[in-house]
């Protein structure tokens, strides 16, 4: 760990970072701590022989980052668990080792989302693993929660759906094809969405301060499923509206009804709540509304023209 | 994670539990968080073949708990993200999967500890391991750290060294001379030190309360090596007293030097400062002190009657 030691920054709320028994962080007074902790394993988030190590790091600590956009909640610090066989920690190609590359990733995103990486653990594993567990700050009682959305409410997204399936569904169908599959190193339109994800952050940190959101989630397992866990815990059903869905360029209604891993957020609204067409340069689209339970109603409707039809959470189950 | 929602007990630090995006913690005014986070992995950390579930769970969260004891801070949440093999989630003999009973082991020591499991995550994968984040407070600039110690100041642990390697060794030797081991289910004083270790909050929190300890750690990579850490955080020498160290029952020296997974804590304190033979119940022993660092001198020197040597750090490294 000591060659991140470095990556605690004055001014941060990370008081002690690596090389104690102990993190320790400040929140500022008033202010609740959020923690959310996300387990990736080889073979089942990533492959290591479809995903570049800097795309692994980047997507793990999206991931978590994602979790607290979703809160409303600003980044405190991110911890990282690394289980590695040890070839990956020893220097491959152009001597450096996967797991110098991995942090790359990590830390390049860690420094565009202004989050120190603070401590974790590494260990050797028989299969490749990361666990990013991320510890936030939201003022007391502010979080955006999924449980606060009430029938009449509207149903928003952050920017467009199912990129990142779309993407994936690339690489595996290059993968397919060729005996070895080079993704290439540098940025790409068409994979950057499964690839490099963008948690939006300034978005959750805009709703929660503006307490425009009644619920809110990221959209990490697909929207049919992240729409029933908003359903369940806020006591709702919900009608979703086919052609409103903004699909991710190349993305089919599928994708972005099932995909996952775009790390949108999905939020409800009260109807007299005015919500822009863009929050921090990322549109924002009214997909449908929250309409009260009813026995017999499928929790998710999906609505077509002339049409309409229950809608099963079948967030995809990535690699398995 | 559904099954474990109940953990969250009314009054406790945790305003949000499992089921939502994160879970939300509640420290006091002038608070700092701690954070500290432990893999453990088949094979490297418990063996599946060696340690019962219950074990595990108990190790897994001891190991969390004993990083937050070491800085004196109070637990607020643990959380644990768990990398199982399918087998290993469903039920089992008596109808119990393996994953249930690890978590009555680690539920257990919870409740006595007085902390709240308040999240985690669940993978398949192809080896079962367990990534334990403790999450905990204390009182701004109070933390018992690593660096605080000067020559002069007295060396103190709590309890007693090497139980822990010396049961394991009991273990192994019992591995090797059946076809099948059975670990008894039943607690006993011989193997608890390694299967049941108890990580010492009470009295990391009363050195911390009362600015007793100049430096503390916790002793889980050994001895030998957790002191090490101290003499260079500190940037001191140390000397240990090989009569003074408190040998568990049936340890030898080498053991209670190298083994490790005691949880114990190790710290300094000055001279003037009076450390009782007992805290909260827990032995207290006083096994050398700090010295300054020369040029030519070990980081830790050994001293024997009529003799000394340096210790250089030799840590187990557990089942590798």
């Amino acid at each position: 760990m000591r060659q991140i030691r470095r990556c605690t920054r004055p001014g941060s709320p990370v008081v002690l970072g690596i090389g104690d028994d102990c993190a320790l962080l400040r929140a500022r007074p008033g202010e609740e701590i959020a923690v959310t902790t996300d387990l990736n394993i080889d073979g089942r988030h990533f492959r290591l022989d479809w995903h570049r190590p800097q795309s692994v790091g980047h997507r793990t600590l999206a991931r978590g980052l994602s979790d607290l956009a979703a809160m409303g909640a600003r980044p405190l610090a991110a911890f990282v668990s690394l289980g590695l066989p040890p070839a990956l920690t020893r220097p491959g190609r152009g001597g450096v080792s996967w797991m110098s590359r991995f942090y790359d990733g990590l830390l390049a995103l860690a420094e565009s989302s202004g989050v120190s990486l603070a401590g974790g653990d590494l260990a050797e594993s028989p299969v490749a693993l990361a666990d990013i567990v991320l510890v936030g700050a939201v003022p007391r009682g502010k979080a955006l929660l999924r449980s606060g959305a009430r029938p009449g409410d509207d149903l928003y997204v952050t920017g467009s759906l199912g990129g990142s399936a779309a993407a994936l569904a690339h690489i595996a169908a290059r993968a397919a094809s060729v005996s070895a599959l080079r993704i290439p190193a540098s940025r790409s339109r068409k994979l950057d969405p499964h690839l490099y994800p963008q948690p939006r952050l300034r978005q959750g940190a805009w709703l929660r301060t503006r307490s425009a959101a009644s619920s809110a989630i990221d959209i990490s397992d697909g929207l049919s499923t992240d729409l029933a866990h908003i359903c369940e815990e806020s006591r709702v059903s919900a009608e979703l509206d086919a052609a409103a869905i903004p699909l991710a360029p190349g993305a089919t209604l599928e994708q972005a009804l099932h995909g996952g891993e775009d790390y949108e957020l999905l939020f409800a609204a009260r109807p007299v709540q005015r919500i822009p067409a863009q929050i921090a340069g990322v549109s924002v689209t009214r997909i449908g509304r929250a309409v009260s339970r009813r026995s017999g109603r499928p929790a998710v409707t999906l609505l077509t023209a002339g049409n309409s039809r229950p809608l099963e959470p079948r967030g995809w189950q990535h690699f398995s």
